[in-house]
């Protein structure tokens, strides 16, 4: 298995930097992201305080970045990553069934607003899971719902679908309108409603919705990030926030964060910078390990 | 006296993406520096890391830069700031015989890689100084030299040569290449030739060049930015730079940092970041004054 210098896992400005960084220092990097590389890019309307492109949307400064990205040959890998083991000189990445290994990594996923449903966090691991992909296998001929915060939700989904007897989706975005929705499989039901509460007993077995419910064996929460603390397994965090000091290293050796996901203020331009700090530091590491 | 909510002493990235978002706060900003706005920025042959603007040379990311703040308004007061004292509630900042008020300030002076010539710390305070409108009517019909390090220098001497009675101008940049040079008045004398070393008894009395010597009374030295302890006495420094934590904070109540001042990257991506952040900050500080 290849093993890459640094793994940069996130796709918007704090990993994009990052990634531009690395790439100069020459290192061999792979990028886990988004198709439209961060929802909250995308979703700004008007963006006036990032220095040196004036009066932008969040989609320009998007395709700004993108741009950036290409013209270096920076590709991203759209995956997700759902656990990272730190193994002592290196880390193991986990989507789903596969492996990544790294020597390095850092941190830029974001932070997640998205409050937890009620019963969610109480039947997580017992019929609600946020990784799909990793936990298919448990539903095969089984009804699951798929709670979708985002467009890479639904290819998850359509994974699900050819395990599962039965996938109910919930977009919790305008399907007609969000750029590269509504490519889900045709036996894949569609339920426009608000989800509101997990029931069950020892496991999850309605999802209480608004207006219905549904009786399944499973309930996916695909939002846009996992708390870091989940992520990545004896990393420190204060509050939703990944501990980290000026040279944004975190508490694991080799594993640096930065962006909304170490803390305010939540902005492009802090992310950015942090990203740059993030991978010099980690270039720095690299190197100090070449030569122990 | 106007007092201002936030000065900003710099005008290389830090400081202005400090200034894009107080403005945005809408706090009442003044922003002391240079015409060219950063020589560093300028100096850059090849920029590729500056996130969203891709492939440029370090003049199209200053007038990137340039274009952002004049399309918000945002004028730079071509002035350098040569002692701040923490008053309490407010600092005075003091520009020659010119003062200013400000209730919190960011500083974003970059660091300064010029070494000091033989004996100019020796005789500093003794013949040597680093502020010609500071310490001008100690030269009344005296003779006095003054070491450029840039083109803003030459205003100093001009200042100088309506009250000394003969100023030299030891250009260390290229006179005829360097856009903005080349606007001393007639009666100095330019010599072109590299100062070695500052000699003295008590006081300095000659400067020694490569090729020559002067005789004078005074020895000016002209860098782009001074230390920021002796800028404001009583700040906590590490080495070259300024001390700050994860918020851009000083020891000094009110008093912020970011850039190349606060340490390493030197790097215009993490400048701006920090610069952002640190704005941010002072505008929470400034709010939490007025509420309490
Ligand atoms: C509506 C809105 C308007 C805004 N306007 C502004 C503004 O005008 N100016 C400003 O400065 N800021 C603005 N912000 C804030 C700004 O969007 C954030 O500060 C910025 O996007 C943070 O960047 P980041 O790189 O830390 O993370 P994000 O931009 O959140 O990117 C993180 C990315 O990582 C991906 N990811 C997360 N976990 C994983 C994983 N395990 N595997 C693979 N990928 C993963 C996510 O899908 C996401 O794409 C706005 C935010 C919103 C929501
Ligand atoms: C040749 C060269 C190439 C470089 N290339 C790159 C590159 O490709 N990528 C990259 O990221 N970085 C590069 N850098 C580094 C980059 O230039 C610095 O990191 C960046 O300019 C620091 O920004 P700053 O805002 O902290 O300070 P500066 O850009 O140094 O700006 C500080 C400004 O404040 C002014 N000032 C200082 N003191 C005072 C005072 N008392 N009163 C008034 N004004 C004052 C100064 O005159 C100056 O204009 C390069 C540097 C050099 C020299």
């Amino acid at each position: 298995m290849d093993r890459y210098d640094i793994a940069i896992i996130g796709s918007g400005p704090a990993a994009l930097s990052a990634a531009i960084n690395a790439k100069i220092r020459n290192k061999n990097i792979i990028i886990f992201g988004a198709r439209n590389l961060s929802n909250k890019l995308i979703k700004a309307p008007k963006v006036d305080n990032y220095l040196g492109i004036k009066d932008v949307s969040g989609t320009e400064l998007m395709e700004a970045f993108k741009d950036h990205i290409d013209n270096m040959g920076i590709e991203i890998t759209y995956k997700r990553i759902n656990n990272i083991y730190a193994m002592g000189d290196y880390f193991a990445l986990m989507s789903g069934q596969e492996m990544y290994e790294a020597t390095s990594i850092i941190l830029a996923t974001g932070v997640e607003f998205t409050k937890p449903i009620k019963g969610e966090e109480e039947f997580l691991g017992k019929g609600v899971g946020y990784c799909a992909t990793c936990d298919a296998p448990l539903y095969r001929d089984k009804k699951v719902a798929v709670i979708g915060y985002n467009t890479d939700a639904e290819e998850e989904a359509n994974y699900l679908s050819e395990i599962a007897s039965k996938v109910y989706y919930i977009p919790m975005y305008n399907m007609e309108k969000t750029k590269g929705a509504g490519h889900l499989v045709d036996n894949i039901d569609i339920i426009k409603d608000k989800p509101v509460e997990v029931l069950g007993n020892e496991h999850a077995e309605i999802l209480k919705m608004k207006e219905s419910e549904l009786e399944v064996d499973g309930i996916f929460v695909l939002k846009d990030s996992v708390s870091p603390g989940e992520l990545v397994p004896g990393l420190e965090t204060e509050g939703p926030h990944i501990k980290v000091d000026r040279e944004m290293k975190t508490n694991i050796k080799g594993c640096f964060a930065a962006g909304d996901c170490v803390g305010k203020p939540y902005q492009y331009m802090k992310s950015a910078g942090e990203g740059q700090v993030a991978a010099l530091n980690a270039v720095s590491y690299l190197d100090q390990m070449k030569n122990s």
